[in-house]
């Protein structure tokens, strides 16, 4: 569980700034779909978050959309082979996807 | 998807004035259980707001699990009958629940 | 305080989907400073409502510095002034601002 | 700042799992002043850290209100010397304290 949770606060931190770097990148990087993927993918960490530090009933069932949520923000990470930063988002967003799935 | 949100806001705001309720109350109104009920409640319907908002591709998943958590703390709401701020807070969890399962 | 709670939701709202209205229009909309200050609006809209709602010692604190973060926000959209949904936002934040420096 | 956002994190962590051990514990640890601090601490905490990833020109005002907020919760938790989990969270809090004041 406490690698689960450290696994979502470091996908968390890096789609933040993630979010600044397409945003300070523009035209395609700031498009609506990658930057609200990477929205989601900020909400949906942060919740899991706490869920995992309460030991909450429906942590699982959250830790199961949470992997969902950061695997569609990967996938739109990995359209920009050339962008480490990107890379970087989208190997922790794949990253925190599986291990939310082991929980 | 306008009624969702506000009925998710509503019960946000209901749950977080029964946790003070509950804690000037003390005694099982405490208890672990059913506070924490309530905080996965309130942070779930936040959640579930900004997806919704956002328009985002996993709303109706992040929906889902909201429903489930919001039924798990009207349930626990359900056990003082003869508490009118938890009646009330049980009240808005259950027309959440229904909320969030029309999206 | 119940006005002041509707009005920090309502700009915390009216913020998230300006957001959306600016990726999907891009250019000088989706600048990051733009949509940093709207982040920026939706984060302390969402902590000033809850501290409200707990009626917590710190509340006045809180509201100060989302009045100040309003109102930048407010100065952002206002620089589109042919564009109804900046005008609408910088409306909400401007309200927002004033409600909470009355708190 | 790096530093500042992973005290701001640990100090998240620290205080949702000591609202558990509170409610748990019962009595004068679930009174509802000392479980309000720390709502309020976690609270700020997040926006904090959003902020300062974000690099907002508001950084140093929210880490200003995040350190009095984490000032209150630590005195909270103070009144508790002979608890080993209320010592710890105490002392996060006035290390998190510490490194806002000083962003």
């Amino acid at each position: 569980m406490q690698a689960a949770i450290k696994q979502c606060e470091t996908c968390h931190d890096v789609c933040v700034r993630t979010v600044t770097h397409c945003l300070d990148h523009g035209s395609r990087h700031a498009e609506t779909n990658h930057i609200r993927a990477l929205l989601d993918c900020i909400d949906c960490c942060a919740t899991c978050v706490s869920f995992m530090l309460r030991d909450s009933p429906a942590h699982r069932r959250v830790c199961e959309i949470c992997a969902e949520v950061c695997d569609a923000c990967a996938a739109n990470c990995e359209r920009f082979p050339d962008d480490d930063i990107m890379n970087e988002c989208a190997k922790e967003c794949r990253r925190c996807a599986e291990s939310c799935r082991k929980m």
